[in-house]
């Protein structure tokens, strides 16, 4: 049980140079565009479909409309999503997954359904962790 | 191409009553715990072993010692992190995955993992993207 140092903590996966327990790394700076509250809900409402602007807001329940475009812009930036503009009257522009995106999203959504699914277990956890703070 | 209601996003999974797309929803906020940008470090650093929050603190480069006891509490409470004071002299507590907490970790792990894996695709995403916008 002796000191683990920081770069210890990956010694068993040493196949890429990126590492997000590192703070310098760009993928942590992805990690979260991809895991931050409105990126995983943006990329998990691309998961079905493609959408509008304005669809995306409604699919995002609470998303500000501020948030949603820098949300967007920063995983567009990161390649995972693709924005068309359409040159139609009145223009319109769509979101989709990309190919990385389909893959990233495959992975969220693998863990929020892991997550969704098991809110019964969590809630019990946080009964008796309540229950036994008051007593 | 016509609106979707927000509620629709999730038609194709109904096996769970809690939908993280939902504002109100109890499972957005443990969501939120597990892919924060402290939660999901942490959460990692605690994959391959237990360890004293010293310990975490390291492996969690950058983390406040103020923000890494904010997010052990949260993870504890949603049961995903056991925290064990032990009667030693010095007294010490150590912090482990739950069962719980080892099932979600994983899916996290296999999703921080890709994203690693696919940051050189990511990075030349990001200069294509400033090339198009200096242009």
């Amino acid at each position: 049980m002796g000191e683990t140092p920081a770069d210890s903590v990956r010694d068993d996966d040493g196949d890429s140079p990126f590492d997000v327990f590192s703070r310098r790394c760009p993928s942590r700076v992805t990690l979260e565009h991809v895991t931050g509250r409105w990126g995983s809900l943006t990329l998990g409402a691309l998961h079905e479909s493609g959408a509008r602007f304005n669809e995306l807001r409604r699919r995002v329940d609470g998303v500000s409309e501020k948030m949603l475009s820098r949300t967007l812009h920063a995983l567009e930036r990161d390649g995972l999503v693709h924005r068309e503009a359409q040159l139609t009257n009145p223009p319109r522009v769509d979101y989709e997954l990309t190919a990385l995106g389909r893959e990233v999203t495959g992975r969220l959504m693998d863990l929020i359904l892991l997550v969704e699914g098991r809110m019964p277990e969590v809630i019990e956890a946080q009964d008796r962790y309540d229950a036994a703070r008051e007593a």
